[in-house]
């Protein structure tokens, strides 16, 4: 019954990169939208057409980003905002639910908008597919800036992860503003998971130039890494196959022999199950 | 130059349900394929044609059809084995690079074979975008089942990653056969996380009669999962907003004061950096 249209924010994921990698529900979203929001390069990818406002921003901006469009979807407008990959994993959706917490302290009726996230392919899940499948067992996803925790934690938790026995994917891993950080982390990860372990570097993954490297810990250099690099180190169980990389679904030391195909414990498996 | 035809594998993911969230390049490589692999109910997604063969087979069996893939494309096949969500999370990608290392043993031709891995939603990401965005920060994904690892070992990590402070998602919650294990899982996450932490159950994410229900960990129920359920536990920092639950990009702890949307440090974030 008001006067102002029904407006609403998707947090929508564009993928690691290739156009064929974007699902088709956020294709649907995007033709929906009035306006769409995001850092410039993710905002590069959409289409121009008539009746889109396309509001491209700086990177370092997200809260801002997320607050315009709060403030458009409040105003009855029709927002998508962009991240590439998955809009959950180290991008924009938790930087709007953080502007919605603090925008609503002074715009209560923000509560009640329509928000929805979209989810798209994370980049450590495409550079799994490029690699093989060293996230084959339980792995944790780590975020190597120290932009927004302590780089004691980073350490800390690389160290824990490693002990639990998980494979890790890293989000950032090397910046210029920190060259030694990614050093210091290698050196974390050879004393808690072996300097056997696989490492590898994904670099542009499903982008034109895309690059796979594969070393042991023992081998890896901080310069194989840059932030267009997702790094993925294995548990001690993952292994080469071919020119494939994959982690076992069995986790190390449970595997009961190395099995025919045909030993019924190799078929007790996944979610599948 | 030889007689038989080039053959390939591919092991896609189809998604968590939503044939909105198969993404395009899925799409056309089952349009090339001659052979579709995989577990009766995700074979059953896929539309049949003149041309296509469908082999469905029943869970528990992944090495066998993985073998079967295999061998279907040294003989010049064109086979899709199709898994739900990405095939490389608790799926059949760590399955068929198995049975491709234990086949070429006998048959080393095998490892020159075309495979490619295409990466899909997984549950988890989907359940998270469906409950807000409690994985926005550092997490893990670990598989609650104790087939493929000894139990000790799943509470082991519980212990550990929760030390560490990640959030975790958990595929394989709870199964008829082993109902206790889940209500213990609650008991050490309890202990490693604090009651206070919220946990989030997602049933039947993206499909028809999708639930979502969000409690502190002192009120989770093992009743509260099944084995169409994935768990996500937050960290100490996940809140609720609205109607969502999401976790801040900044470390519980490192959040410098609850900023003002204009504070520079809540600019500084994510991989949008």
């Amino acid at each position: 019954m008001s006067d102002t249209p029904k407006g609403w924010v998707v947090i929508a994921g564009l993928g690691p990169g290739a156009e064929s990698m974007v699902i088709p529900e956020v294709q649907d979203v995007l033709a929906e939208a009035t306006d769409v929001v995001g850092y410039i390069p993710y905002v590069k990818r959409i289409p121009p057409r008539a009746g889109l406002t396309l509001h491209a921003s700086d990177n370092r901006v997200e809260v801002d980003r997320a607050t315009q469009a709060l403030e458009m979807a409040a105003a009855g407008q029709r927002v998508v905002v962009v991240s590439s990959g998955d809009p959950g994993v180290f991008a924009m959706a938790s930087a709007v639910f953080e502007a919605l917490e603090e925008g609503a302290k002074t715009q209560p009726a923000w509560l009640n908008l329509e928000i929805r996230v979209l989810p798209g392919i994370t980049a450590m899940l495409a550079a799994a597919a490029a690699i093989g499948a060293p996230l084959g067992h339980d792995f944790a996803a780590i975020n190597l800036s120290d932009n927004l925790k302590p780089w004691e934690l980073i350490e800390r938790r690389l160290q824990l992860v490693g002990e639990a026995g998980l494979a890790m994917a890293f989000y950032n891993p090397r910046s210029k503003s920190r060259p030694h950080q990614f050093e210091r982390a290698l050196e974390v990860l050879r004393a808690a998971c072996g300097d056997d372990t696989l490492i590898s570097f994904a670099r542009d993954v499903t982008k034109p130039g895309q690059e796979i490297l594969t070393v042991p810990l023992r081998d890896a250099r901080p310069e194989m890494a840059d932030m267009r690099t997702v790094v993925i180190v294995g548990n001690r169980d993952t292994r080469r196959v071919g020119s494939y990389v994959y982690t076992p679904r069995f986790a190390p030391g449970h595997q009961p022999g190395h099995q025919p195909a045909h030993h019924p414990a190799a078929n007790t498996a996944t979610k599948d199950a």
